[in-house]
């Protein structure tokens, strides 16, 4: 029977499990940073599994980043999650894995799949968690895949560094009690870092707080518009800085953009020691979370036009838009490629 | 004491757990929240099962107050808590449960009283939640015992009615870079319901909300003073209004007294629904929560003073103060009797 | 790739995850009771999935029995749980699913077998909690195979209807101040059911019922003996009756029988409703558990004999001892015969 057999190769893992009520909003829709944290548990398993092949220092996988995703349908509490990754690329120091997400009605047997994702590790040693490990190169299939691979590496490394500078930059607080602005919806969760959240070596999982920031982002959605809303897609995450146990977790959501149907949320972490208080507060992971609306038969709603005040709202408004513009041709593209 | 036999007789009731890493901080104290949690557990299924043993509706115990309360002994992961309930008082429409909290180490063998609380209910029927039943009269040891009872449900009813007035009030927003100022420390949190936090007729346990509460404020106190802090005592706590499943929870805490070695904290929760924008904010819950600082053997350490800006936190400081004061007066008073 | 292939056959499955700080206890050994929810986890998904593959009413696979079973090796925080479902046996109205549970070290690559165990599940209609559907049949290898499988089938049904009777004995409460006695390690819990307890059909997953009969047994045992201690096996165990969301379940766990280095413990579970008190408690579940008592270095200790009172406690005492002889003497057969 293959199912151990999967299981002992290094290069390919699954993860399932049922989807229970804790992890869904009242109306039954699978939160989506369920389903993220899902995705980069099976990363980091595969991922620290696959760099401990060698000799040398014992290390963990951790997660850098997360290409862009897209939530291909709901999932609801009964169905099982299937969760399979696979390493498709190493370079020296990274490997990327691919993360696909399937949700399986165990009554009528019908599968769907629910989304996919590219994540990107780093291995880090155990003794020193700032040193950094070789990693054991794959085998490719064809020399094609090797060099589409190298290509991915290379444009996530340039926009790694692009977006490092951004990362400084500070929240405004203003909340706003006219509906409809972006300071009506904005808000923030703070949360303190417990053992269940990290690592072996004391470090937040990746997984960890992508949830916590899908959890502000529909706050935030559901604040503007008063509806059903679920997660739709999200951009390129970069993990700055490491987290640690005993850290407090401040998580802002605010709105950026609106288009006919669909609201893009900016969503900025910061970091903060309880107890070593000099060391003062750190950006650690920011990100654009797209949500939709939806009314009782699961179909998207028009959303509510979002009221611009000042000229920091608007220059972040205009940048949504352009992304929001580029994402839509590359969608264009990609469906005319396949036709 | 025959602890299935009280178990068996539906006045008095014993639920027990093991302490797990994720009810503890980083140094291994169980947070304060954990165990107002698992008292309230305690106190709505002895409230709950009373209640049902007579014809009409089938109900549920709402928590409407908890009286104050002081942790008298840190709790560590590992050791087991044993709460017992008992009800002490019935009234026509409420009851009032008496809780202990005991902490066990089952390695040593030994025990340590770490709280007890009084908790007030009503009964609210499960066909129409506006519904109060009413509560099964218990017997009474003496009539003395009845006549003591009668006199704390009297001062509790009258203190709930006098604090409803405050519960309007606004929470004002400054956070303040400069250390040890109000500002600094004040911290939010934002909870959305889910259906482990509810009853069976889809109302946040108190003691969820309770939990919610001491983390914040435990977040304030650790961010005024930078070194491992436990909870003291909370005030009474009222519960005004209650908070429905799919809601979403703003609980904020800030500083507003500090003495040589403790801190009071405010903490307010408000509550709006999600999908239903026209309701609009409320006030469920305020209270004032005291923590105290520690060294790395468990002993008090001085907290830094508190920087005071304008007339309003100048107010609530010497409110605070007037709290302390009289609270130390009446601690004084009870060694004085008992000696 | 084969991974999804292993999804689509209907008749194995593979849930992973990664052991986490609360799984565990405070020296870093997994619960016996994580493993048990988790084998009971992954046989209620494929048992369900299996029994929905025909047409008529959709239903859930309702746990029944779990054959005995051993803990073969301590499990450690941060290894991955593998845990393998088959289904071995199909009757007119059950299914038995044979689970395993490996666990892999993803630093060394080191896996080895925890445990492995046989449950029978019924499948329930979802329409009507008590109508019991047609389970569809599996395919076997050979005639010999679905031989064995039908022994395995009559011999549980016979033990099952024998157990039905001693369900309705009643727990004896005295709780002993004297150490070593069976009333000083005697202990019982209470449990609020909630939503994420239950299934689809809001009855308790007999995952979450072994879970909370192996914590209650680990604190008699730790009681008893004031070490760390850890399942070494359990017994098999019935499902009587089904638990409802909205129950209140008390578990207690008193010793029976101890031998020079293991210590068995009964536990039982009744369940009530928390609004219907009439309908009194009834017996939903029993089981034996066999605990050790393990020093620094993970090797058994002797464990402290028991002191008995009465005669009652003496039978039982007896009982127990038979069926440690016997079970000593199957195994030993077991090891003479794969040599």
């Amino acid at each position: 029977m293959s199912v151990s057999q999967t299981c002992e190769a290094s290069s390919s893992l699954q993860i399932c499990r049922l989807m229970r009520p804790d992890d869904a909003n009242i109306v039954g829709n699978v939160h989506g940073g369920i389903v993220l944290k899902m995705m980069e548990e099976a990363g980091c398993i595969i991922g620290t599994r696959h760099c401990n092949t060698q000799s040398g220092d014992r290390c963990l996988a951790a997660l850098v980043r997360v290409e862009k995703t897209e939530f291909l349908t709901p999932i609801f509490i009964g169905e099982v999650a299937h969760v399979t990754a696979e390493i498709t690329y190493t370079s020296k120091h990274s490997l990327e894995v691919q993360v696909k997400f399937m949700a399986e009605n165990i009554l009528t047997g019908a599968k769907k799949l629910a989304n996919k994702a590219a994540l990107w590790y780093v291995p880090c040693s155990l003794q020193n968690v700032e040193k950094i490990m070789e990693v054991p190169a794959i085998k490719y299939a064809s020399a094609e895949q090797e060099e589409e691979g190298r290509k991915r590496y290379e444009a996530q490394k340039m926009e790694r560094q692009e977006t490092k500078a951004r990362t400084e930059e500070v929240m405004p607080p203003p909340p706003n009690p006219e509906q409809h602005t972006v300071g009506f919806s904005q808000s923030s969760l703070i949360h303190l870092v417990g053992p269940t959240d990290c690592t072996l070596h004391n470090y937040v999982h990746g997984g960890v707080t992508m949830k916590l920031m899908d959890e502000v982002a529909g706050i935030v959605a559901a604040r503007h518009c008063n509806t059903n809303i679920v997660t739709a897609s999200v951009d390129a995450i970069n993990f700055h800085r490491k987290i640690k146990k005993g850290s407090v977790v401040t998580v802002t959501g605010r709105l950026t953009f609106i288009s006919n149907k669909s609201m893009e949320i900016e969503v900025l972490v910061d970091a903060s020691s309880l107890v070593e208080a000099e060391k003062g507060k750190y950006r650690a992971v920011s990100a654009f979370f797209t949500f939709i609306s939806l009314d009782k038969d699961n179909k998207p709603l028009p959303v509510p036009p979002l009221k611009i005040n000042g000229e920091e709202e608007q220059r972040r408004f205009e940048e949504g838009k352009a992304r929001y513009l580029q994402s839509k041709a590359k969608r264009l593209a990609n469906q005319a490629r396949q036709q």
